[in-house]
């Protein structure tokens, strides 16, 4: 069906699997949202792919990204989950933004660029301090890149100041952050929605 | 008629009326472009209204935001031209977006955030450097509020590092900014268009 | 005596005096950690003052940042002690900023910037999530100025994500708040004192 | 002699050897300012290196921080040299930052936080805009996790909004930005000596 709407989530924890990860539990529990909603979602730790540093599509010799990219060129949103590191996003959520500014130089067949008409969001998790931040840095990069920023994220959890405790350590949940997921979700699939099927027009 | 789209642009400088500022010439060029498209524009230079600091829709005492909020209120498109200073977006966008902040606290008819359905861009100028950083802290604090950010912005001129020229007394129109001006006008409209007509689900 | 040291605390809450300000607070802790020290220590409350918007020493028309810019030129550490809006610094702390960036002109008698030898840092507080990044955007500008940033700061409460609690409203101190307290302190003193009696070289 | 002063300039360009890069070549150019002054220089090219990415001071598995972590430890100057992507560090910038960022949890002898006593500072160059952004991350990182920020830097050189030219591709070394390198050069060195004499008391 034409209309049905399709997510990545890349989750860009510095640890390969299988150690537990916190912005991985946070992308599984977006992933929940989202499959409410009939959306089929990948979650992609992009730690476990050997990844190449650089700004091209394809970085050859060994380079795995190409098998990312195809799952984000085949979606309809793209979320970056990652854990914050020194109020920051994480040097793989860097690597992944560099790795899709070569989107800039790839266009659709009528000449958009590639990237138009895709929706994406972020979730952001760390001990303490920086969401807002780390999500200013993605949504700054992935615009310039093509992508729509939708109303009502990032999802995100930080302890209080200075504090060292993991989103997927506390014993319970928090509401807030559950309930913010929850709009990341459906304000994404409603976006991708409306840009699938009248993408922005040639200019 | 129901789907006439309306825009208003926050000119960000410092310094009030009469004298030249590069944000507001900015302005007008992103003025121009929509009003090709018969979008119906005002430009206010919040520098020329007494705007008090704080985070609350009314701030008494001659406030005069109050006036610029019925025009974002009024609009579907919101777009924040500031000049660059030491690489940040104005203190004046800064005192617009805590103003702004208010919003958070404020629900249309059927409960959804007020802002959303309204789409933000922004228009950046300065010397030398720091427009992409300047649109980083402007769309996260917009996306915060409830407005949408539509793919290609901000337009922007920047000059070489170091350099001191301003955009008003360049030659020549840069033609990227020129070209950049134009998509941002034309993919916010589109994305109003989208919304207004499908604003985002109650959640 | 000619290696006293003096600080000047510049508190940068959106309201006037006398309503409570968690970054005046926070401003107190370290002026009486300063003063165990000898510091003499000045908190200025900008928002008691009328300041212009601008990048010139003095904006004229009843301006009265050169009162309070004497009171910076005359100190040998600079403290911006900013609440936390939107994850970001206050409108006001940029318009300091923007008003210290006057000083990029001004030298001292041997041709050195004028700021050169003076040590700056930062205090943050706010509800929740930014202060990483308020004291990233402070310290480039301040560098940018001629201010030298010392190791330890800034010092900073926020609380748990999306949390509403002040400062000011804490029922206990935070232990780890009030120790980077007084790192900033004691660091900020013993780099003023060295710059002080050994000022960086013309150049 | 004691008194002797290191630097280490890590250049965090996306691409290993032979490749020619601008940010190994800003970097040449801060090493032949800091060797006027007998200042012994070391440039590492961190993409020559296997570094995983993580939060500790060694994450095994052949991973070869160590050695890059040794030369840090070993001198009194880092300099992070980065290429600017979208407006920000490098992804292997803020690797760097990460690793580094175990460095909280070391102490020298005397109980202090070990990189207490080290300056430090950023070359940054891109082809258009995000040197002063660039510059404010890697420096709320370094201040972080120990080290004193000189009055005067970052060095850096960006072209004109939207542009493509690369630092080495320029025709002419733009003046403003050799004069900086120098500036950097010797404010770091200043500072570093300061220091390296006065340490920061143990708190």
């Amino acid at each position: 069906m034409q209309n049905s709407i399709t997510a990545t989530i890349l989750v860009c924890t510095l640890s390969p699997s299988p150690k537990k990860s916190s912005s991985e539990l946070i992308a599984k529990e977006l992933a929940d949202e989202f499959e409410k909603h009939d959306v089929a979602c990948n979650i992609i730790r992009v730690a476990d792919y050997r990844i190449k540093f650089g700004v091209e599509k394809d970085m050859g010799d060994g380079d795995e990204w190409s098998s990312i990219r195809e799952r984000v060129v085949g979606s309809d949103i793209l979320i970056i989950s990652t854990p914050i590191w020194m109020g920051q996003p994480s040097s793989v959520a860097k690597m992944v933004l560099e790795r899709l500014d070569a989107e800039l130089a790839e266009f659709d067949d009528d000449g958009r660029p590639l990237m138009y008409g895709k929706v994406a969001s972020v979730a952001a998790v760390g001990n303490e301090d920086g969401a807002h931040h780390t999500s200013a840095e993605i949504f700054q990069a992935l615009t310039d890149v093509g992508f729509t920023i939708p109303a009502g994220g990032p999802t995100y959890w930080v302890g209080e100041a200075m504090a060292s405790t993991d989103y997927q350590d506390l014993a319970h949940k928090p509401q807030k952050t559950q309930h913010t997921t929850k709009i990341v979700a459906v304000n994404s699939l409603h976006l991708a929605r409306l840009l699938k099927q009248h993408n922005y027009p040639v200019s």
